[in-house]
């Protein structure tokens, strides 16, 4: 099994469940910058172009950090990061949705419309007069969550792919021109939380 | 088992995912027009005053629609729509993603910010100037897509919850003021193969 990734909140996203599971699968550095995952060999194992990659081992390629996931949590189940019963495994799934679509996916485009622009300008659909609603979006979800965020994780007691979600793109926007309002305490706290762990690490 | 829903693209695909399972679950309407979804009662159920929402039989409440429709096929395997090997469901969470993120979500907010904004604008965060870089990501995702679908499905041969999501939302935004391109010849011939399902109906 192959995980190719690069720079960037998404491969980081996979790449912390990887290092959560405690799994040892071969990493595949593409140079992001250099675009080389813009070239056919990296357009063979993903036509749009994108990474990650989860590459198995009969060939088959999976793209989208979470579709890698749940592949991942389905082959090595321990330690759960998705759950074990059907309960968890919906309260993870829905804390991931919310997160990606309320969050994570607007800032990710205010990135790439944004300052990123440089890079992705010419490989991607950009709309720099989005930014501004991008944000605005992201952040009316983020002050929605510190309402609701528990003083644990966003699934209470347990560590979930919504956890390692949320942490890699806040922390890669707040480093990388959207800075997360020092106003939101419980979430600044939650990040505080999650970033103890020994395999997370700030982008 | 209830499943709480409304008129909109994110309700009808569960919807038309429990059609397709062929199964008989209670369905309790919300008129969202009214406002109904953003009462007490119902934010109790979804502290985002959204919908759908899947309330389990011993009250755990389940939202986001590609959570729900996970959830129903941990529960009713049969007929499969996510998959019944690794491989399949990894496929069908890979597009259903890809099309969640790339044409769904777009589409949704560019009409919540656009012509849905007399709807909600008082109810949450709409930004008319994002309308149009909105349109314009959606759009180049269909297009992409138009370049990539399969003369089947989504998922080739089968027919999958991506499918169904996407179908929600495209035939949603045709006729809400975001018109699909007729030109995009393939994405059009994949509706007409969709529709012809007995349980599914254009929005």
């Amino acid at each position: 099994m192959k995980y190719y990734h690069s720079i960037g909140p998404s491969p980081a996203t996979a790449r912390f469940f990887i290092a959560e599971k405690g799994l040892d699968i071969e990493l595949v550095t593409l140079d992001l910058m250099k675009g080389e995952n813009r070239e056919p060999a990296h357009l063979e194992r993903n036509p749009l172009g994108q990474l990650p990659v989860l590459e198995l081992d009969d060939g088959t390629r999976i793209t989208e950090s979470i579709a890698i996931c749940e592949t991942l949590e389905e082959l090595f189940p321990t330690p759960p990061l998705i759950g074990t019963t059907l309960e968890e495994r919906a309260e993870t799934r829905m804390w991931t949705q919310r997160v990606n679509l309320g969050i994570a996916y607007p800032l990710l485009k205010a990135f790439q419309f944004g300052p990123g622009r440089v890079v992705y300008g010419s490989r991607t659909y950009t709309n720099p007069e989005t930014v501004a609603g991008l944000t605005g979006l992201a952040f009316y979800h983020l002050e929605w969550l510190d309402r609701h965020v528990s003083d644990q994780f966003l699934c209470g007691p347990r560590f979930t792919l919504a956890d390692i979600l949320l942490f890699s793109f806040v922390t890669f926007a707040d480093s990388h021109g959207n800075p997360i309002d020092k106003k939101l305490k419980r979430v600044w706290s939650w990040i505080e939380r999650v970033e103890a762990r020994p395999t997370m690490k700030r982008l």
